[in-house]
């Protein structure tokens, strides 16, 4: 997902109560370069409050309340519900998320698309009212705990696990794998597994456990300890200075 | 990931001040159906409130409370830290959370591995000392903004988000690597990295090379090792002898 296409995406919160969540929602879009956060309430005051945080981000700063769901998705071209699964009896397809952030996807390459994320209050989720304003709907893949209800999840929480994988595969920032450090070269292996060799001989370790010591066994050992390219000369060094000192220096 | 292997996966917040931010970590946990918490904390307080909360979970309840990272992480086979990238100049490798996921996965395939995800406090993350206990780095890949030194994401997102990769697949998925041995417990390594430190002093490499002896240095030196836990007991074996021949055995 491109920087113009991170554009088309909106996120609604409906009923939202707790302007905490409302930071928190606000705060995930932000940290994921997600810019259009929409709020539906009844009630003024849990935006109000949210946005008069010392700590608001510009995302709330930019966020605009509506009157109603369907004029907060007015010009999207896709709505997506969320829904904790088995909450309702289901009108609308579901997807777990992974499948549903390709489908967003593939939405959003259409030079038109435009996408609406919905959230529902914390208690309730969506109504059935709200739900219809969906083409379908996303859950979260959680934990069954046997019998019980499963409770919906904390929405600050479930809004960037969304946002995280919406942007899963595609955030340009250096933050790309930089890989494990590179291997030792198996010729700087062996002249490790050597001055390990003279190590345990002078110190008369080999004498001690001979099972341990032929050379097969020593470059085995060696080898297992998956030194990494740079560590050679650090371990060469310490190998050196036992040797050293082993032999009265 | 399957449930035997959930249960050999480890979080643990380091310094975490938010009793809110602990309670919605341990939420995320029972969401996604991981069940063991650490708690790493020089002050009771935020931990003992956030356990008292009326909507206190299981996992909270049976969280437990460490005095250090180094015990909270014995007997682990991998640490892994999580990081904002560019905070510090890094020490060790470092994964995107993706990436990072397929890694833990294949440890928690191998029998005895135990992986523990280690999450620093809200305002500074984890200090050089913490994270010398670790492995490798994980990072939440995040929008760049700019010049603009990006704020570290809320840390119950960040839980949640790393636990929603790790459950991402739910695959239980034949193909993965079990050949190799299991690694050592880091408990263990702890102990390797003390007889390491003792010969460095007492054969002069210490005093000749005191930019690599550090306590964390020496500590990242002995983990990159990656000793399997079949070596633990010839290692041991080798520098007590180093030790021993040179005290003048």
């Amino acid at each position: 997902m491109s920087g113009p296409e991170l554009d088309r995406v909106v996120v609604v919160l409906v009923r939202a109560r707790n302007p905490n969540n409302i930071g928190a929602v606000a705060r995930a879009m932000y940290d994921f370069g997600f810019r259009h956060l929409r709020v539906v309430n009844e009630y003024a005051v849990p935006f109000e409050t949210a946005r008069s945080a010392v700590d608001a981000s510009e995302v709330l700063a930019g966020a605009v309340a509506f009157g109603s769901v369907g004029e907060a998705v007015a010009e999207c071209t896709m709505v997506v519900g969320t829904t904790a699964v088995g909450e309702r009896a289901l009108q609308h397809p579901l997807y777990g998320l992974p499948e549903a952030a390709g489908v967003i996807d593939e939405e959003l390459a259409l030079e038109a698309g435009r996408v609406a994320l919905l959230f529902g209050s914390e208690k309730t989720g969506l109504s059935n009212d709200e739900l219809s304003h969906c083409h379908w709907l996303l859950t979260i893949p959680m934990e069954q705990h046997g019998e019980m209800r499963h409770p919906s999840m904390n929405l600050g929480q479930a809004v960037a696990v969304c946002l995280y994988e919406l942007r899963r595969l595609n955030v340009t920032d250096g933050s790309r794998e930089r890989g494990r450090p590179a291997a030792a070269e198996v010729g700087e292996m062996e002249r490790l597994r050597t001055l390990m060799t003279e190590v345990l001989e002078e110190t008369g370790y080999a004498k001690r456990h001979p099972a341990n010591c032929d050379e097969a066994q020593i470059r085995r050992l060696v080898l297992r300890m998956g030194v990494a390219a740079d560590d050679v000369p650090v371990w060469m060094g310490i190998l050196r200075q036992i040797l050293w000192r082993v032999r009265g220096g």
